[in-house]
């Protein structure tokens, strides 16, 4: 990861790119490359719970305090390209007016790899409907018979998934443990930044503990403090092995 | 992969390592890697039937054509480190003796990436007895208590599963899609070593061409022209996203 | 297979039903059989990349080579039953008008057996809308509360699915593998026909080998050269092991 | 289960709750919960064929007869709170309108267990969208965002899943084995309501006496003689091993 | 299935080819099939619960019962050609000897087909050893480098494996459902034989209904009445779909 | 759990008992419950790394460090009745004596419930091992006509299996999550008699915590803080919905 890598990550809630990704992203940004950040819904009705237990509470309010939580995060890990699509949440409608507007943002971004929710996700369907909706578009971006105005055809990206919140019934694998120890600090204060959600910050660090734990364990490398896991959409293709 | 890399191969039979790995194993010695293979059996009874056809055909003309066959095919491939255990193949047995034999010829090597069957293998028992073998035997050579004259403990090497010979069935997925172009020339000398098993040289050339395919499908790149594919035993642990 | 046997072939796109199952389709055309091949759309958006690379191409030139080449594959089968439904493709939109065209059609041929798309595709969202699409189309043939004007209730027809381009990321298993060495030259005179896939040509030439070599692994027959291997939609029903 | 335990039971068409959960809910009955049964479709078009036989048959008579029969049933089980809502089956249409509509049902029953159609069933593409559909609105009613009029979030119920009819080839296993014996009778009783569908009879009358075998198997418990087998949406989740 | 037809079926214990497939091999004893049955074990540890439960009971005595059970059973399925191998049961030991007696005993029969345990057996460890123990002898039979006085290379059989009394928590999958409704008969009386297991001829009796019913929703065809099911241990491979 | 209740807990190495289910174990001392604990082995070679690390250490050394260890977690549980069988790690060999000897102890302690390790543990064989052998001999303990003096044929025991340390890795689900907030201070101080092994102490405190918010999630009740997840080695068997 350098000043030629593209990142695209898609993050169908507020939080999701910080939970399950943002010690990792933040290492893209202080490597140089250029992080590109999609925030399809504020979750305003599926992931704001906290704030929706304050009487005399309005959706556009929620709105306004999730928007000020994400950008506050956002700086946090250093990413400065962030669109909000402002999509409604629980449950995500995507049709294809929205799949046209992702393809187009994939074949303008030219993304290496792209960072989104995985295709199984218990107890959050918006996540698992967002997954497909990635991957589809980031098919449709590589067919030159897919003509929108103004773009080219893309080569296929990498995609990445995120971990889900309960990774085993969600039938999560780790295929990749990325090693997080350089960005922690700032992971964990994207996390504050999410100020009604205070029991997930003890549990995604819980996790980056264990995370850390198996990292070292399968490498032999001591130094593996904090970690996040992913899953891969398809194989690793290369020279060698890794 | 450089002269800092130590590959260990293990090959339950005298040419798995070529069907199933040649291409990239010649990339490793081609790159200044270290290659250390170990030729468990000669495949006498199991993986020899042309010869077998022969009239008059016995065990040790058998053993000595096969030798010669690996030898042809290891130089081929630029391998200079071979060891021949020699164990009857169909079925193999291998127990504790062998298993700690394993474990000090791992702490000897101390290699980075070890290349083995895989755990599962339709029609194949010992190539399934094989990658059970290997795994359990880097794991104890990474513990300290498992006490072996002579020898230090390992780090955990990193363990690459050959494509079984009729994948699905096999469970196999490519998890890794290694690109051969620059050592095919390598490859197909190596096979042509296998005088008697001509069939699986076309085989194994439609194959190298399909996965060629395929890494070029999943990653853009037009470069590719001949792949082998692998499967890993446990996740990828780094940096970032490979 | 013979002249009391019904296939009913549904491809999702132009060329699908040629790369998939043009071998066996053709013998059950020379056997006598009644072959009816359904095309849902023309793969203008998804599947014809070559010919959009030519400058100044539009939508409908594709669409009237694509049909041209259609009907030149077909003719190389044998197929003289063709209907083009002319959908369009990336992403196909199957509602409920649809299904109910192909209940009819379902009706109307009363097929004894369907090919048709499985229900997982890496890269290829399209055959795995379609797959279902079939599916439900073929349990609502047969339940006579789908009432459709001047159709009978159908008897439940056996299913059989394409194998996808890339096997194993896609779930394939190999359950029925189909000699196809008497229609081979019939198969690759179809595949000349796609003249902007070239590349595809070669690939299944090669796939068709590979699956011959199983065939031969598997049953010890050495006449089998070439085959196709498809998988079942439920299980084999009969009166001996097959 | 006592008279503080509400079921609530979601039934696709007219007779699935009798078939694949009668005895059981009828013993909810017996001890004292409150059963609440949503009717979704009198499965008049993929459920009835019998009646379709009878010449002359109109849509509004089948409906008619299956409502009597729904009634009988679960007069015969003990159930008096049934809706009935009267959706068109084959295929079951859910939108957003509907999945509100049962979040509210669910907030107003606020159901500490929920049974309904599992995520898989071959053959039947309804039970599998009810599946989904009662699981999505189960995730809503406890996300107190989404705003309805009149209710209050609920917390997570329990999901249980039916038996499929074909329970292998629907990837179905037997997380929960329940005993039916003491309202065997009552089962066998809201069976024959559904007058037109005897081979159902033998059928689940023949599987009620395996899942006793099973039951009896695993359990030393010679008492069970017959049961009911169903699987869970997610762990479970207590003070002790179960 | 007829006079040339040879059906090689290998049993663990005792009964376990009359409940598992005991319909299925009167057809093709009926059809002039040659049946050769080898019964490895008595059963007299694992599967004698009802015999040891009588007072003063020894081994010998057992097996003589057994014994004169499974004469009886296989009359009524018309099997002449019957081995009984007396090992011990719970747990089977099968060593590198007993694979070899079995490898001849392969190449002496010549088996088109093969019926025998499937690889998963949950409660019945005995099973999962058998499955594993004849497939490998398969395999080995048809190797020309394993010699054995007096024998030649075979052929590959195909294997095709029994029910396991736990289907779903086997991981067993129907993959070929046989029709027995023509030699049912016979069945019941075969397992009338085995006079101490009564409650086990009710089960396989309710096993066999539910069979014939999915037989029928399977293939439209109502002349199934009973049917027994298996699995395969790989693809089917042949000249057309079945 | 009370004091009608037996609990045989069976842990391959010196502390698998407490990682993965201390804090349940404790639960079942403090609720009645008689709990007999087998330890197969001290775990020498397998799992004393840091011991090793100290110069001049010794095998007998290590024992005795680790059988202290033992007698203190096991005091600090509540757990009075130790057993210890003493038998070599890494890898563990469990033949027929053992095997008996396990039967034997099943038959005399009649165990409601084994908690022991699940059948696949990445990183682990002896758990796998283990977990095989547990089961096998519960199986056997059923049986009348496995015959050892003095023992009285048991019921099938309920069997429950440890999370093992790389739980999706090693394709674990978590099928019970069970509270331990009551004891889990008796956790900790059991975790603690294990001084060479702090890392460890660090990450299932965090297990523990990720569990108790599964728990929280999945069933709405908040008092649940820490937990331990198990499998299930077969289905629920009861007379409601648990």
């Amino acid at each position: 990861m350098d000043s030629n890598t593209n990142l695209l990550v898609v993050s169908a809630h507020a939080a999701d790119f910080v939970w399950r990704g943002g010690g990792t992203i933040a290492k893209y940004v202080k490597h140089g490359a250029h992080v590109s950040l999609v925030i399809l819904s504020y979750g305003i009705r599926g992931e704001s719970n906290d704030l929706w237990n304050i009487e005399g509470q309005t959706y556009d309010n929620v709105k306004k305090i999730r928007r000020s939580e994400i950008e506050e995060a956002a700086q946090a890990l250093g990413i400065t390209d962030v669109e909000y699509w402002d999509y409604q949440d629980y449950h995500m409608q995507l049709g294809e007016e929205r799949m046209e507007r992702l393809v187009r943002k994939i074949r303008e971004v030219r993304p290496h790899d792209i960072l989104t929710h995985g295709f199984k996700d218990a107890f959050n369907p918006d996540h698992e409907t967002v997954g497909k909706f990635v991957f589809d578009a980031s098919v449709l971006s590589t067919s030159n018979g897919v003509r929108i105005d103004g773009t080219a055809t893309a080569k296929q990206s990498r995609i990445f998934g995120f971990e889900p919140h309960q990774s085993e019934i969600s039938d999560f694998k780790p295929e990749l443990i990325i090693d997080i120890t350089e960005t922690y600090e700032q992971k964990l204060a994207a996390m504050e930044a999410f100020k009604a959600q205070k029991h997930l910050h003890d549990y995604y660090d819980a996790k980056a503990r264990l995370r850390g734990n198996h990292a070292r364990r399968v490498s032999g490398n001591n130094q593996y403090k904090y970690a996040e896991a992913f899953s891969r959409f398809f194989p690793y293709v290369g020279g060698e092995f890794v």
